[in-house]
């Protein structure tokens, strides 16, 4: 099965974001050299018309572009409350899609949708799934280098906190941030996740705390084998972007390390110092992002999405989960797992 | 304040056990310049006549070695059921004392004691708190290195797991090995511990099982400004011995990573291969054991012992609350903190 | 001043040499905001087709390439022997150039077109210099980090031997791949070289020996104020691509490692095993030769080349001094410096 | 065979020199299971004198200790100049010696005494040969982890500058410093060196120069074979004592990194920072010297001493050619090998 082809014999996808995750599709879409972007939708026109004008592609409006029998696919980077109502219309339009996480901030909402995309050639954009490091950890632990996994530690601090207005209608630490790791999680234990233990806490910013929020957290995870994984967050480091897993297993362990930007090390009197970790998501995952666009293409071209929308569904239950533990200090169990 | 003198000019210490712990302190002292060995004490009179003539001791019963007026000071190296009585008839004797870990495997018997050893001049050794890189890690925190701290990973997972002989009697995952951690936790929080959740299985030996016991825990612990603990253990690790720790606070990270006998490293085709993990904890705490004997030559010349026996009580109060909240699945609240 | 335009309003470029590095060229120009490929040139003709249709371009002759005003630069990525008669006849059509290394395998003949050469836009591709990691290097000696630059390590050890077939042609290994170093060398010690001394041998493959070639050599360099530099090659490592530098000053020293795949590690009974290294140069100068690709983009619009003709005279001149050390046994004095 | 015993049972020593190696080889032996330390000699009688009654040993004169039967073996760790006329009187007396580096500072002289000592227990303290991490790397290339050895790096770099008072005396840099790498390269390679070359400067100290001496040298050696082997001497890091070694083979390499005194590390915007490098060869030498006495109490046991007269002379010889080399700036052929 393929997608229809646009003039350059390459499958035409529309973008509907023009935000910082958006302008890095649009690039990875517009270099890709299995795909061509065609159309740009943002409300902000200007941003839009910008963006399209800068990889010969045009801004327009979803509608416009889910006619066009040329769009094989459509990647949704708007923001988070978007994504249900246009992964429904793209889906209805028969369009294969890629869509940013989180799927939805409310699981009932989210779950309501899955019917109607269960049918969907629909890719949800995890982009941990697709950092080198860490498919290689998962490639190590299916080759059964360490034997059985047994425990996993995900480290996942950002170096800096966001705005507090970004903060008010993100869902909050777990659904936002956390979602990631709940993902990478899922991914790794390969197995249902049963229980959830949240201690989370205000500590980097009492604005946060004021605006109901939390900023750090641990939060333990178990599987029905009795498979445990710790997840540990911040919402600033104070050393760029922290974003390890450590898999024990009963015959070793296996570990992914923080990126640097250079293997540049000076030795002075103090020590030897290597250089900073990469500092951010755009950097640390850039490749992962590049990787996605491939996979999309090969969605495009027939294979099966390796990301589905119940996997965005089932990382929301964590999260929600998570949220409904530190409310009331007390594990939840998931009655069907996730 | 000083303590009497052997022949040597040097004071005297009598040793309680002669197993595996009880042999390093042996040498220790032996050794130490400002100590010297008089006596060894155990119930298996030839292990005691061994090693006190390896290091011209000699082998006698509790009872004479505390009559001896020579003897300044008692290290308590015995099975841990006889750890309370033995400080208590030292203590009685007047002469200092110099105990291992745990002090008991009761909370309620230890702290009917804590009164009658209040006024002991008694050291409890806890390993970690000697070992170079942790005192180190311990001075950044306290420069204000790292600016305030926030939360605290703890990792400590053995080589390979005891005889189940063993484990029996140990006291349990709790009391046994996480004790370690649980005071390297408050030493390095510096606050009171206000809550304990422990998840725990047996991943490890289905015989540790079968003994009613566990060998795989994560234990969250929480203060009461907020700061976060993570502790996590196993029985069997596969790898050495795994004795890390990460802070992480306002302004960065500090951290102790494990260390190898050598520095040799091979590079090949299968990437590059460092020197294994010192194994266990004769290798890994050799330094801090000889630091702590170090300690306790000071406190038989008039310095305060830097780790009290009422230290020894909230460790192990923690363990016990961890051991609740993993029988009841819930968090413990320690009201008044510990 | 900026050179002609493609019909799509990027300069356009003609590529000649269709073989492993003349594809990354390719891909690289192709793919590059600011460039448009137009011709492919390579006398096996359809390798030039194949290549030019993967990009959308024409594979054609040097002569028409030339002769077309819309080409504004010429990559020059064909056998060594040819870049000089192919640079001057570019340099003559008035078109920008971007020269593999090394420029010839003489320097007698790479002298005598130096002056041909001096006006033209040429830009010399030695790629170590635009490696971001060897960058940071050197804009840490630029910034006085380590205080005054002493002395320099250079190991540059290949995982394998290429076929002696390519040895008979590559001019030895002073030419072929020390060349690299020698550029690199020069470019850190800021200061002519007015001393090389080579002990080399044939160690790795004596079919290399019997080519009259060398496969191991370390190089001695040192500058007018005493500066040394040590270069390290092999022609097989046995543990991948091996680059790094270290430089030692009067504050310190600033080093550069190997790069690995992913940061995976794993730890087993055998100790810690990271990720191989990066195999080879495809991989591990991939961002140099995009790096490489801007620069020549930004020469098109206007700016001065990093790396001239002169730059390759001099390596070529150490590299020859090189040889005749080692045919001696002697340090060779360059009255010029070089 | 075994020496005479003191009246501990243990064989006594007689320590020459109570200078800083002195003192560490003093506190060795008198820890040592196996030894006893009954003299101290040094021409400043009040420094032997503290040094003895620290350890319990008496001050006194070499005739008077070799007169007493019950000295078993001398430690000659007195001022160079003195070292081969105490090592003769030492073994005209039957005595068993350990020997500091180097043996003279003239290899006539030496050579002179190489009869007279040939049939002497005489064992010499090259203290890198018992480093455990250099051992450790002895022992992967014996074992042919690497396949054949090919070239070797041995970067000895110190932390900071003697006083030039003491440089004059030294012998200069190749006999002072460069002798402990010329051993350590004859003891890896295990061939005899035929080649010495040697490229060195005054960079770091010009009133090193103005003594007529050097502080920065690379010294190229080679084997019969054709084995290569690097070594680079600064009298200066600026970053800690650097003591490592790089040993490049037919199948992969072994290295051996520097130690640093703790794992702490710190993370912070700047990068990661590992604690400091040991800083002097006390620390980083500490287990090493231990394991020197450890080997002279089993000379004195009748074990064959691993470290000769010979050895000394012949790294006496390597620094000789190396000064030859620098002061010609040719290479130097020797004829026999050392």
């Amino acid at each position: 099965m393929s997608g229809p082809a646009s003039d350059s014999g390459r499958p035409a996808v529309a973008l509907i974001g023009g935000g910082r995750i958006g302008r890095i599709h649009a690039g990875n879409a517009a270099a890709h050299p299995a795909l061509s972007l065609k159309y740009v939708i943002d409300p902000f026109g200007a941003a839009a018309a910008q963006l399209a004008s800068r990889y010969g592609a045009s801004a327009t409006t979803l509608e416009r572009a889910l006619a066009d029998p040329a769009v094989a696919g459509v990647i949704v980077a708007s923001p988070t409350d978007q994504h249900l109502a246009q992964c429904l219309q793209a889906a209805a339009a028969g369009k294969a899609i890629f869509c940013e996480k989180p799927v939805d901030l409310s699981v009932e909402r989210a779950r309501s949708a899955a019917g109607a995309l269960a049918g969907a050639r629909l890719f949800l954009g995890f982009n941990r799934r697709f950092d080198p490091s860490f498919r290689a950890l998962r490639e190590k632990l299916q080759a059964g280098v360490i034997g059985s996994l047994e425990t996993l530690h995900i480290i996942s601090h950002d170096p800096a906190p966001p705005p507090v207005s970004y903060i008010k209608v993100s869902g909050g630490l777990f659904k936002d941030m956390t979602i990631h790791d709940f993902d990478v999680a899922r991914w790794l234990l390969a197995e249902p996740v049963v229980e959830v233990y949240a201690m989370a806490a205000c500590l980097v910013d009492p604005a946060i705390g004021a605006a109901d929020d939390i900023d750090t957290a641990k939060v333990l995870l178990r599987t029905a084998s009795g498979r445990m994984a710790l997840i540990s967050n911040s919402r600033r480091s104070g050393y760029g972007y922290d974003q390890r897993i450590e898999a024990f297993g009963s015959g070793g362990s296996v570990r992914v390390d923080n990126l640097t930007a250079t293997t540049v090390a000076v030795w002075g009197e103090e020590g030897a110092t290597r250089a900073p970790f990469q500092n951010f998501f755009l950097e640390r995952y850039a490749e992962a992002y590049r990787l996605e666009m491939d996979h999309f293409a090969a969605v495009l071209s027939g294979e099966e999405p390796s990301i589905r929308f119940t996997d965005g569904v089932q990382a929301l239950e964590l999260a929600e989960a998570a949220g409904r533990s530190h409310a009331t200090g007390r594990p939840v169990a998931l009655s069907g797992g996730a």
